[in-house]
C-alpha cells in the first residue's frame, strides 16, 4: 500500500470536492449540502441507475488497482445509461473505506471514476463516506436523460427482429483469466495487454446507444455485464420471446481468438459466457436493417448481427457452425447481483 | 435469526419488485431494466441525496431490527430532502447482504424502508444487490424536486438571522443510550418507549421544509443528523457566520428531561450533542419572524427559536442560563461520515 496520510473525520468529502467536484452549468449545487441540485433539460425524462461493487465479490484488490476499480464502477453505470440510449449527466458516489486504504488510495479510486466519466461531461455531485470495519464497498448512482418514449427497454424485442451486439465479446473474461492464472504461454505481449485493458478499462457504448435512439432503430437493448448468454436470457424473458443465435457470427477480437487458441478455450463459449464486456445487445426490426447499415458509422463501434428473435415457444437456441440448433445454456457469471 | 429460505442468485430483485415495486404515474419504468425512467415535473429542479449505512458503524443489529434499520435509512435520506425544502420522489436501494440474512430479513428491511416513505408517496424505482462476505451495507439514494431558486441551502445564513429548530433535541441519543446500557432506573416505561421510538423511528420534517420554502421564510437549513453542535458548525462554516445559542431555549421533550434527571445528564449537553434527531435547524431573517409565527401551524411540528446568527468573528457561542457567553464546542458524534 502506498504511503499517505490516514483518513480523518470529515476530511474526505472536502478533499474529494476540491479535487473532483467541478460542476457544469446544469449543476446548481454539488457536493457539500444536504442534497445536490441539478436542472433537468426541459421535456426530457430522467434515467437513474445504481451499481454496487463489493470487495472480493466484484473485484479483488490483488489484481486491480484502485484507479481501475473506480474506472470500472463508473463504466458499469455509464453502460446502463448507454443501454437505455440516454445521455449520462451526474454521479453520486458512496464509499465505505477500510482501514487499509489511505487518502492517496481514495484519491486514485475517484481519479479512475472521473477518468471514465470525463468524455461524457458527467459531474460528480455528491455521495457519502464511511469507515468500513471490513472491505471496500462502493455504491455509484448515475443520472441521465432521454427523450420521452425513446428509451431502449429490455421488453420491446419482437419475433423477426435481428439481434446485434456492439464491439467484441469475451475479451474481458480472457483478461480476467490472464490476471488470475498468470498462464500466458503462447500469447503475444500486445494481445495480453489488450485483453487486460479490456477487462480493466471497458468502453461504455454511450455513442452507440444514442445513435440507436436518434435513428429509432432498436426495439430493445441490454448491456452485457454478466455475459451474453445470461443477459440475452434476461432480454428474452422480459420481451417474452425466444432467440436463435448464430455461433459463427459471434464477434471476437483478434486477441480474443489468440487467447482461445493458446488456452484451448472454445471461442464460442468464451463469447457466450464472458462477463463485464459492457457491450450492448440490441434488437432491430428487419425493415430497419438497411437504415442501420447506412448510418452505422455513427455508432462509434463495430455492430454485428448475431441472430434473430423467435417466438417464445422456440426457446433460447444456438445454431452451430455445422447447422445444428442446440439449447443455449446460461453460462454467464452469476454473483448474486442484478441491477435495475 | 428467523427461519426462511436462503437468498439465491437473481431472486432478490424480483422478490423486492413484486412486494414493493408499485410505482406512481410519474415513474415510467421501475425496477428491472438497465435504468429506471422517471418524469421530472416541468420547471422543477431535481434534488439528489445518498446515504450509506454500514453495520457496526451506523447501526448494530444487536439493538436494532431489520425493519428499523430500513426505516432509519429511508429517514436519513428523506430528512436531507426536507432540509432542502423539497418534495421527495423516488428511491433506489443498494444492499450487500451477509450470509446471516435470509429472505425474510431482507423483506423486513425493505418493509421498514417503504414504511418511512409511504406518507410521502415515494416510489422504489431500482437498486442493486450483492452478496457480502462481511456485514450488511446499505446505500440509499433519494430524488426529490424543488422550485428553481427556492431550495434551502447551508450557505445562506446572515448575521442577525434567528436560529430555529423543529421538534425536540436529544431524544434519539437518549433512546440509543437506553438501548445500549439497559440502565433504566427512575424512568417511566412510557418515557423509555418514547425515547427508543424517537431513536428507531425519527420523523423526517418534510412538511416543515416545504412550509419554509412555500412562505420564503428561511435563509438556510441543515438537518440534524450528527447533532446540533456539529451540524450548526457546518451551517455556520458554509455561511461564513458566527452564532450565539441560548442554552435555556433548547427544546427538550418531557421524556428527554426525565432521562436527563434520572441519569444525571446535563440536558443542555444532551441537546447539543444528540445525533440522529433528524430535526431541521434553520435561519430566519428577523423581519420574517412575525410571518413565521402567523403561519407556524403549517409546519406540522414545534418550531423553537434557539439563538441568533452573529458575524463570523464572533465565533460559535453558547449563552448559559446565568448569562455567561461560552465557546460552543462540537460534541456531536463523528463516525467519519458526511454527506452531500
Amino acid at each position: 500500500m502506498a504511503a499517505g496520510p490516514r483518513l480523518r473525520e470529515f476530511q474526505l468529502i472536502e478533499h474529494v470536492r476540491r479535487l473532483f467536484g467541478h460542476t457544469g452549468p446544469s449543476v446548481i449545487l454539488g457536493i457539500g449540502d444536504d442534497a445536490a441540485i441539478i436542472t433537468p433539460p426541459p421535456g426530457r425524462h430522467l434515467l437513474l441507475t445504481t451499481d454496487l461493487l463489493v470487495e472480493d465479490v466484484h473485484f479483488s484488490h490483488s489484481t486491480t488497482t484502485y484507479e481501475d476499480i473506480g474506472y470500472k464502477a463508473a463504466v458499469a453505470n455509464l453502460s446502463d445509461i448507454a443501454a437505455m440510449g440516454g445521455a449520462p449527466h451526474a454521479l453520486a458516489v458512496s464509499i465505505a473505506v477500510p482501514r487499509s486504504m489511505n487518502v492517496a488510495d481514495v484519491t486514485r479510486l475517484y481519479r479512475g471514476l472521473m477518468a471514465a466519466c470525463r468524455p461524457y461531461g458527467v459531474s460528480l455531485i455528491g455521495g457519502d463516506t464511511s469507515a468500513s470495519r471490513q472491505g471496500l464497498f462502493l455504491s455509484v448512482t448515475l443520472t441521465g436523460y432521454v427523450a420521452p418514449g425513446r428509451a431502449l427497454r429490455r421488453d420491446g424485442a419482437r419475433a423477426g427482429d435481428l439481434v446485434y451486439v456492439t464491439g467484441t465479446l469475451g475479451d474481458s473474461l480472457a483478461g480476467l483469466r490472464l490476471l488470475d492464472t498468470r498462464m500466458r504461454k503462447g500469447l503475444a505481449r500486445r494481445d495480453i495487454q489488450y485483453l487486460i485493458a479490456r477487462h480493466h478499462r471497458p468502453t461504455p457504448r454511450i455513442q452507440a446507444g444514442q445513435f440507436l435512439v436518434a435513428r429509432k432503430l432498436a426495439t430493445a437493448a441490454i448491456d452485457l455485464s454478466d455475459g451474453l448468454s445470461g443477459d440475452l436470457a434476461q432480454l428474452c424473458e422480459q420481451s417474452a420471446v425466444g432467440v436463435e443465435i448464430d455461433a459463427a457470427a459471434l464477434p471476437l477480437s483478434r486477441a480474443g481468438r489468440a487467447y482461445a487458441v493458446a488456452t484451448k478455450t472454445d471461442p464460442i463459449q468464451l463469447a457466450l459466457r464472458g462477463g463485464e464486456d459492457y457491450e450492448l445487445l440490441f434488437t432491430v426490426p428487419a425493415s430497419k436493417r438497411a437504415a442501420l447499415d447506412r448510418f452505422r458509422r455513427h455508432a462509434g463501434c463495430r455492430l454485428t448481427p448475431i441472430g434473430v428473435i423467435r417466438p417464445k415457444r422456440f426457446g433460447l437456441t444456438l445454431r452451430t457452425s455445422r447447422g445444428d440448433v442446440l439449447p443455449l445454456r446460461n453460462t454467464s457469471y452469476q454473483h448474486f447481483s442484478s441491477n435495475g
